[in-house]
């Protein structure tokens, strides 16, 4: 099969399509790139995209099967935990594991994947075509039709497989979609908020206005602010906000002197850190939050959806990024066991993947109410209270839904919500009825939750439910 | 407001728009109907749609807010229950309550639909036009793009607000979906399994060739055949099957003698009944089977979608005509509120509604596998005996979920929902843990469900659930 030398074509040079490129490119295969933006090294193209990104252990299998896990280390800047700000300006951590090695990393887009790039330009089997906007997918004869964006040139490429990894707005999926050639199962769902980048500047010196190793979390019930360290001393912040409920959206935040009185209202300590706050405001776009499912990813074994462009889900869980790489190691599993026959790869590579691409999808939703809301409610502060205690004292023996699906990367995205969730349940009610209290985590406590979360699940199962 | 006389236009003649179109009359609107099939009281034109349907009653709602109850009593066959036909041709009636005065309907959609046509014909300000296809709707501008199926002639008609009751490829949705001048959430999604119709003739006396007040259901785990009577004696039969898996699939049905063998196999007494399944099989379409939720239905006062067009669901539940029906009847009642002013009247509509439709398009995926596969599990007939007692010995006190659904048409869809599947766990978990049995139900049996059931909807409440 390898001296066949398959020609495989990858629409879409972010962060999944490169590591895709680089990957089939180790694997001996001819790899054509076509990406619609400018090559980020030499141009900036920040704009409307997020600047840095929350990278964790799923993410970090991708970097280890392509032998970068050292390089990408460099890159990161480590998170323990939510820096949680009240409106008062008082702050408390909380970490994100009671065990001090588990932690996520703040990571620069653009740096990750120029790295990315230039490891895969490294092989002479990989060719990266920038500037070339796809607009549709034959699927049946394996052609791709692109326009040059500068020359306006407009030309097909064939191949032996197209991989799609042109993100949430894929040209590929929309094929799909619109020729009606098969029973396509589509969704997008928006959110009602939108969201908006803005900046900490770093101090006068070129240091970190606040605490540098932790998310900051803003939060306030009905929307929040967050914020996220890079290397150069800087913070990008994000703000998430209805579109026109509640008494300040962002349709009504239209004028300077609203936005600073929000901002002066609800977060205080934060607009102390942003003189800046204003011309970021105005300057920046405000961009929807949107989840996308879909179903078949393939057709036969001639084309492929991977990546956001299977499976955009909300930032809520910092795990897009993460569950893009994890789509390539999945993706090399099933290449592995079924090379030479595209559409078995394909096929199976579906069939493992797309119950836990579904999965996090939700969980992302879960987290975007648990972030801006729940956070601040008392008995969701104490059942955080009592994992953080059970992680400490049995760190063998216990892991929360955020440890599940952060750093149990070999269990997969379904298991770890199907089980974070039955645990959640247990320890709520268990809580809510004096069964357990933040008083004392023993043993015992580890031995009730345990108990009750089996009972939980045992009880879904007759029903007929997961 | 009425003096106005506003110009109401609706996409649809179907059994949703006529119905609303006979409504909006009633109130003194100005209705102008623009339906793309011809007239189905002077043609046949039943291909390719389901000949009959169960009406039950939600439905019957509809009917009395027009004043059609007792017109539309002629045209109902009462189902009383199931009738389950295992492979040896063995026939058990699993009634659908323990009260004898709750039960489903079959009836013709022809004759329903036809009556509805008449009776909004009797009143001035409904016009209705036949053989005009609506290709897009302008929803800024409320005007809708029509061709006539016959003189190809293509024309605008503009109104004060459009109503779109054209069924699953709702033009108006299309538009909303594609001009992308709001963030509309769509999903569409396919099941694994599509459907044809068949049919058992009458006798040659004109008599039913099986029991008549049934719905008779032949399910075989992946798949299964059902039957509904009509008034002429015949049954009209769908069979439910996977496209492409499984040993017999429609996919793989390709001659006489595989179609035959398979129901010799699996169905030999509902073949004993149809000499002309063969010709039936190779004459009628395979058709899939799509739910689709979308939101926000409404573009400000100007456009709304209604009915299948908002929301199609599977058949399982018997209840696609029957929401469209309650449709209706809640929008009429946002309208009594909010009469002068449609972007209100659409608004609250949305909210009180959408909760409700989803729920029934969830329900109905749940009951394709409660009656291709559960309703042959011991677990789940012992449920169902358990219930039917209950019902039948505490008729004020008990209702199943299929009763809370079905007859219950004072509470919505989605505490239906919420209520029935608590009650299922309860009852499958405490029948698992031998806490009760279908050996003695008694009024011991009733507090334990019930307590049981609370408890678990508390718990879900207290674990931010629901």
């Amino acid at each position: 099969m390898k001296d066949k030398k398959q020609n495989i074509l990858i629409i879409g040079a972010g962060l999944c399509g490169s590591l895709l490129a680089l990957r089939m490119a180790q694997r001996g295969y001819n790899v054509s790139v076509y990406e619609m933006r400018p090559d980020l090294r030499k141009t900036d193209i920040s704009a409307g995209r997020s600047i840095n990104l929350a990278f964790s252990d799923r993410g970090n299998k991708g970097m280890k099967l392509v032998g970068l896990e050292e390089k990408v280390k460099a890159l990161c800047i480590p998170m323990n935990g939510r820096m949680l700000h009240d409106r008062d300006g008082n702050t408390f951590l909380s970490n994100y594991s009671g065990r001090d090695y588990e932690y996520i990393n703040s990571i620069s887009r653009e740096g990750l994947n120029a790295l990315l790039l230039d490891e895969a330009e490294k092989h002479n089997n990989v060719n990266i075509h920038f500037n070339k906007k796809c607009q549709s997918v034959d699927f049946e004869k394996t052609t791709a039709y692109f326009q040059d964006t500068i020359t306006k040139r407009e030309f097909i490429e064939d191949a032996d497989c197209i991989i799609a990894t042109d993100g949430a707005g894929s040209a590929l999926r929309r094929s799909y979609f619109l020729e009606r050639k098969f029973l396509f199962s589509f969704s997008q769902q928006w959110l009602s908020h939108g969201y908006k980048e803005l900046t900490i500047l770093p101090d006068a010196k070129g240091a970190y206005k606040t605490y540098k190793n932790a998310l900051h979390i803003w939060p306030r019930g009905d929307f929040m602010v967050i914020a996220l360290p890079n290397l150069d001393g800087s913070f990008t912040v994000t703000l998430f906000l209805s579109f026109n409920e509640g008494e300040y959206n962002f349709n009504n935040l239209t004028t300077p002197e609203i936005v600073t009185e929000f901002f002066q209202k609800e977060f205080p300590d934060a607009l102390e850190l942003m003189p800046n706050l204003v011309e970021d405001f105005f300057e920046n776009p405000t961009a929807p939050l949107g989840t996308v499912k879909c179903s078949p990813w393939h057709y036969k074994g001639n084309t492929l959806l991977m990546g956001d462009s299977a499976h955009a889900i909300v930032p809520f869980y910092g795990q897009g990024m993460n569950a893009s790489f994890e789509d390539v190691v999945e993706f090399d599993a099933a290449l592995e066991k079924h090379e030479g026959n595209w559409e078995n790869v394909f096929s199976e590579y579906e069939k493992t993947r797309k119950k836990d691409t579904d999965a996090i999808a939700d969980l992302a939703i879960d987290n975007f109410h648990e972030m801006k809301d729940h956070v601040g409610r008392a008995i969701f502060q104490d059942k955080r209270k009592i994992e953080m205690a059970l992680e400490k004292a049995f760190p063998k023996a216990y892991s929360s839904k955020y440890s599940l699906v952060t750093f149990n990367e070999h269990i997969g995205y379904r298991e770890a919500m199907i089980r974070g969730r039955a645990q959640d349940k247990a320890i709520l009610n268990m809580l809510s009825d004096g069964i357990i209290s933040t008083e004392a985590v023993t043993e015992e406590t580890l031995q009730k939750v345990k108990q009750e979360t089996e009972a939980i699940l045992e009880d879904d199962r007759i029903a007929g439910l997961h």
